[in-house]
């Protein structure tokens, strides 16, 4: 039998734009049978938030990262072109237009499809983000972990 | 006979550093006799529009998302230090300098080289950028089209 | 014998956030034994400049490159959230708290596990990088370089 391919994606990026790629490229590798992962680090997180407020323990400035950062996918800006929101709100009418998944939805076709969303904990402890502000059904990982995954994968992408 | 190596590469920035890493690695690979193909999406694909304004028939929206964006390559700016245009300049002097080849030449290269130029359809869409908008002899194609070539390529980076 | 899996890094990002990932993903990668390059490029060439100022003889332009790029990892900013230097501060505040590697020693750690560390000779010049700018032990190549390498990687990111 043969063994399935794998694409292997670290979300770095807290871009808008950037994640959709991400998300579109992972729905589109785990509808041709590949075992998809993706890990997302650094502010690329934004995207695994829950999009209401979660009440946590945090210090001074771990509460700081917590306001400043985008509160889930739909409240990141664009890597290009954003003028403050402005450009966001454009590509989200002409996604409207177009019919094109919000990145919202996008991920939550990833978790229909089985794909493995994996928080990486050095930079959740870094950043200060708690397990009980992500999504559900996120898993959590490090380095060791992404590495076991890549190792074997055809498709590695750093997003 | 031995299969021809291959290398993918996803140009998803709009910036005129990153694109010359991207065709300065595609052009090294097709001399090193790998098979490749350039798939730009999103802002990338402004490296692939003709300089001159073209006429087209199109919503308002798409009107403005054609004026905002750089028309063709050698308008894109900086990833760093662009500086409103004046370190893209900077490069721009240096590269003449050292006889380092501009952008617009690097992507004639590429095409001389038959690199596959491709264009991906749904950001087209997005972007409302139409196919007389681009070069001549560029492709088009959707995640499809990278995921068959990106499963069995040994050089697959996202720019 | 099995041959060791490579992962090879194009670090072409200023930003401290990024190279801070790419340095962490390639200490994983060593630890798990595999041969891996990291090559710096464009401004990523900056993450291997020494810290003090060195005496060098340039012309104009390469002068004014060097006083506006950051001399050395701990001078780069960040991705995201940066505020002119304040977000770089509030990150490694965390950092010490948490007791992460600041990304100087995340350098020095690679060169410890004999990670090989390649600056790019074309960008060098465009920037107007001389090797006594650099830190100790750093050798220099091409596009032909990481080709070389990348065609048998397992792992290969552009970062």
């Amino acid at each position: 039998m043969e063994e399935k391919k794998k694409t292997n994606i670290i979300l770095f990026s807290g871009d808008y734009d950037k994640a959709m790629a991400a998300f579109i490229i992972a729905n589109g590798a785990a509808a041709y049978d590949h075992d998809v992962t993706i890990f997302a680090t650094f502010w690329g997180l934004n995207a695994f938030r829950k999009e209401g407020g979660v009440h946590t323990d945090k210090g001074r400035m771990e509460k700081m990262f917590e306001k400043m950062m985008p509160r889930g996918a739909e409240k990141m800006g664009l890597s290009k072109m954003n003028y403050a929101g402005f450009g966001q709100k454009m590509i989200k009418n002409v996604m409207k237009k177009h019919q094109a998944m919000p990145l919202r939805d996008l991920i939550a076709m990833a978790q229909e499809q089985e794909i493995n969303l994996v928080a990486c904990t050095m930079t959740m402890d870094l950043l200060g983000l708690k397990e009980e502000e992500l999504l559900d059904d996120i898993q959590l990982g490090g380095v060791a972990a992404y590495l076991a995954e890549a190792e074997d994968g055809q498709v590695n992408l750093f997003i």
